[in-house]
């Protein structure tokens, strides 16, 4: 069905006010949730639905654990993670327009954080560089294993151009974690070789792949990639363990470099950097390619669509359950 | 057959000085082709043979084309690359030291710049986070293309532990180039589905794939991360093209960040890296794993067992041909 932009906002708005969050943080999720919902990201309304994503009681300030000219670590004192990152990109860009660079590592955060594409996004159209590493729970095997230990650990990179930024969103997993949920609810089943049952044999049961592990994508590329990511969301911003080693908190870090470090200024490169995609549509393509694809381009499209429209579709069944959590 | 280390070394140097190197350049080049040459990497003495890396006769000063208190961009001045990152990295951990980061770039150089994992090791040695991003001519084709557009464009990163650092080198290309060279020159079959031949299919056959282009690894992510290496490499310091749009100059890009600027302390950092790694050894193992790979790890074995041995196992027609080399 189709639904208004503005009517699903407002119910969305509702939607999340309901799960215990307060008018200012209410107004940061939605923004995060409704930039899904309009590029076509799965990281949209569906996640206030069923569980949902209520509020930790346990919430407090969101404090700075350790601050410096060019960084800041925060304590996000349990609050919602789409939050505490919104401060992050806030501190980050700030610090990099001041001084070139700004680095903001998170700890204590309550899941989730949402489409991180959005950060990289909000770097990039601030005239930075952005780069935003997110953790997660033990979901994806590391090279060589078949136990869930890594984070899908998702990464996203925003490149300001002279027209719309070049925004990278990619899990570092073979196949998002949410894929597999959704066809375990469909009963579906999942691509060969992207995960392993629980006795590491490769399974295209989604049921068999969450009680077992994600493969990396890539090989052993991807997969070292994804223990990178591990290493900065983790030990770089003092995530924590419980005595038995299970991961009680999941970190995120997000910098921010100034290309004016570099290039002669922010236009030069903006243009250098479109010049380069100018080249990469005019290049020979692969039969059935229509158009050579630049990361974040196909949300822009999706975004371009549903404005002209004014309205979306969205499936009736996830409409009525999102009404039924917003009238509460 | 075996070659003492220091009959090698002493070899490889006097090879060196014969493509036009004065001492000091030497001195440098040589230490970054034993490093390949000691870790079981190909960016090694090899690269000496045949038509060699002359020194360029037009090479002037390195200069400082733009300077900040984080940055600085290199004007290569056609000087050899190894040689230009040597100065990027010493430049790269100073500033990192003194402020916490510290980024240089570089344009204008004399190729190749030899194993990138050696600067990201230095940065890591260093106690810093090391990322080298290195270009190169128009070799792969971007995703939806078949067309040699980018570099194989690779990528270290070195983190600190506290023990030997990690260090990823990797090229974000399905193959390396090296590895198709060695192929065609061997006649020998490449792995399906890595390079195209110039009509756009895949091909086995080296030398179509030499005509063709080289597919990035990973899919549409991987293609994506070879896409922003190409845009660090390029529009970022000023790499130019001639009037025919192909590149005449292919850059590089290093930072370092100081773990620091979040952790509690290097220390602190280093231990949290180690016992991340030490989960991982013991994480359950897919049939035939005798041991969890970690990224440079291999490399370091390699340089164990040669330093031990005292000698190392080289190619007697690589040998042969090095030696005639040296001696002019």
């Amino acid at each position: 069905m189709k639904v208004g932009i503005e009517m699903l906002r407002d119910v969305a708005r509702r939607a999340i006010a309901r799960q215990g969050y307060e008018a200012a943080d209410t107004e940061i999720i939605l923004e995060i949730i409704m930039y899904a919902q309009l590029r076509g990201n799965n990281q949209n309304v569906i996640k206030l639905l069923g569980p949902g994503m209520p509020a930790n009681p346990e919430a407090g300030q969101i404090g700075v654990a350790k601050e410096t000219k060019l960084s800041a670590l925060l304590d996000g004192g349990w609050n919602q993670g789409m939050v505490v990152m919104s401060r992050s990109c806030e501190i980050a860009i700030k610090k990099a327009k001041e001084h070139g660079f700004g680095i903001v590592g998170t700890r204590r955060t309550n899941s989730p954080t949402g489409a991180i594409g959005y950060y990289g996004r909000w770097i990039a159209d601030e005239g930075l560089l952005g780069f935003v590493f997110s953790g997660s729970p033990e979901l994806m095997a590391v090279y060589g294993s078949y136990e869930a230990f890594l984070g899908t650990n998702p990464l996203a990179i925003g490149i300001p151009t002279a027209g719309k930024p070049i925004v990278l969103d990619m899990a570092t997993a073979a196949i998002a974690w949410y894929g597999i949920h959704l066809a375990n609810a469909e009963g579906k089943k999942i691509p060969e070789g992207v995960a392993y049952d629980r006795d590491g044999q490769f399974t295209t049961d989604p049921g068999q792949a969450l009680a077992g592990a994600i493969k990396a994508f890539g090989g052993f590329k991807g997969a070292a990639l994804a223990l990178i990511v591990e290493i900065l969301t983790r030990p770089l911003v003092g995530a924590t363990r419980d005595d038995d080693g299970r991961k009680t908190d999941w970190g995120n870090l997000i910098f921010a470099i100034d290309p004016e470090l570099l290039a002669e200024n922010l236009e030069s490169f903006q243009a250098g950097v479109s010049d380069l995609l100018d080249r990469v549509k005019g290049l020979k393509r692969l039969p059935g390619v229509d158009e050579i694809p630049i990361p974040g381009e196909r949300g822009d499209n999706y975004f371009d669509g549903v404005m002209a429209a004014g309205e979306i579709e969205i499936d009736e069944k996830v409409w009525r359950e999102l009404d039924a959590v917003a009238s509460g």
